[in-house]
């Protein structure tokens, strides 16, 4: 039995703020700074101390990861940025708040954006300040560069490719992975391990800094998956996102 | 012409101690992490912001490496750690400070050590508690797990080939290499770069945490080289290292 860890970064300063995040590469908050640093303890008390972590190439996410490995004494461990863990680019809803977005848009436009798993964003424009298009870290791949706003669907479409060619067969050959992402990509992934139908994936909502432990068997099926910490504290976080689900990024 | 940036980590708790380090895993001091924050800074000012970044296994270099990295917005670039860019093993020095060092072995040996390109240093028995017999980054390893102690001509043999087989070509393809290693793990790289003699290299006193340019030409021969920052201090600090140099770690 092969146990893989998840961690989805720490508060970020929009999560914070209740913004639309996707692809803007925002700080940890300080709270998110010290879940960070506590999801590395966790892990270092549950024994399982990575060999190899895959994050993607936002900062929330990296940071999250270095402080992480920092407690747990594993700074020397292979790391991989990869933009296939990526939060789901979030389009023209990028930097929007709650209420900036309702008013823009209308209630019911936003409940289908964050309720569906195949209804895009609408779409960034080429123009928009806030696209990525001369950011180096996507300057090498057109696709990346012209990248204007995603489904969950998009995700998962990405986010499986990298687990099947890099992260499963690291699993299976025994090393112990930490995989550091993102509400979206973390479910996309867990679409996938779990088989959960669209609606399932849809309804399952993952507390920021907290370890969650998939037990997978040989051939890859989930026998069992849990969180490390205090199950109560867990709870609560857990239900903290679902309330706030329709902001989240 | 291509510009490799070396940078030797910031001021370690043992180099404030004055003691030898060689692959005990110390943590920075505060001024070692001020040093690596601006040398990040330097680093981007420069205009020099790396695509891939290559450490030893050491934590004082891989938090120097963050630190920069987070400072000049790259913590998203690919990063390598590889213990063939780790300080020279100091073998049974490894914990001593300067006294204890004169007082066991005498003034004259530790000379010896000091200025000599091929004398080992005492080596440490398997059963010393400061082996690296368990510590599980070189458990996948005979040879790392029985290390002992080198000279500065091993390391050199363990440096060239990592420059040789990864560095060089990153380095000849136009991406922007940044390696952040130890004194005498840079050392030997460039005494291979430079072609220098042994008499040369052992006279070469790197200061931490100053960014040192190397500009090569196609066929990777040396044109020129020079620290980032304030001439004035950069001198100073060289001596400093010069002067402690017998406890150089």
């Amino acid at each position: 039995m092969k146990k893989l860890v998840l961690l989805r970064h720490g508060q970020s300063v929009w999560n914070l703020e209740n913004r639309f995040t996707g692809w803007t590469d925002v700080e940890l908050s300080p709270a998110g700074l010290l879940e960070a640093v506590e999801a590395g303890r966790l892990i270092k008390d549950a024994g399982l101390l990575p060999d190899i972590a895959y994050t993607s190439v936002l900062q929330r996410a990296i940071k999250t990861l270095w402080l992480g490995l920092e407690v747990c004494e594993r700074m020397w461990i292979p790391t991989v940025p990869d933009w296939r863990l990526n939060e789901r680019h979030y389009g023209a809803l990028q930097g929007l708040d709650k209420a900036e977005t309702a008013a823009k848009y209308g209630e019911q436009q936003v409940l289908v954006w964050r309720r569906s798993y195949d209804t895009a964003p609408p779409l960034l424009a080429e123009s928009d300040p806030r696209s990525e298009r001369h950011d180096p870290r996507y300057e090498q791949t057109e696709a990346l560069k012209a990248m204007a706003g995603e489904t969950l669907e998009d995700t998962v479409a990405r986010v499986v490719p990298l687990w099947e060619q890099a992260m499963a067969p690291m699993v299976q050959s025994g090393r112990q992975v930490l995989v550091v992402a993102h509400g979206n990509s973390l479910r996309a992934l867990i679409k996938h391990l779990g088989r959960h139908t669209r609606e399932e994936i849809m309804e399952l909502n993952i507390p920021t800094g907290i370890p969650l432990i998939y037990e997978l068997d040989d051939q890859g099926s989930v026998l069992d998956h849990y969180y490390l910490g205090d199950p109560d504290k867990v709870a609560v976080l857990t239900q903290a996102v679902a309330n706030q689900g329709r902001l989240q990024s």
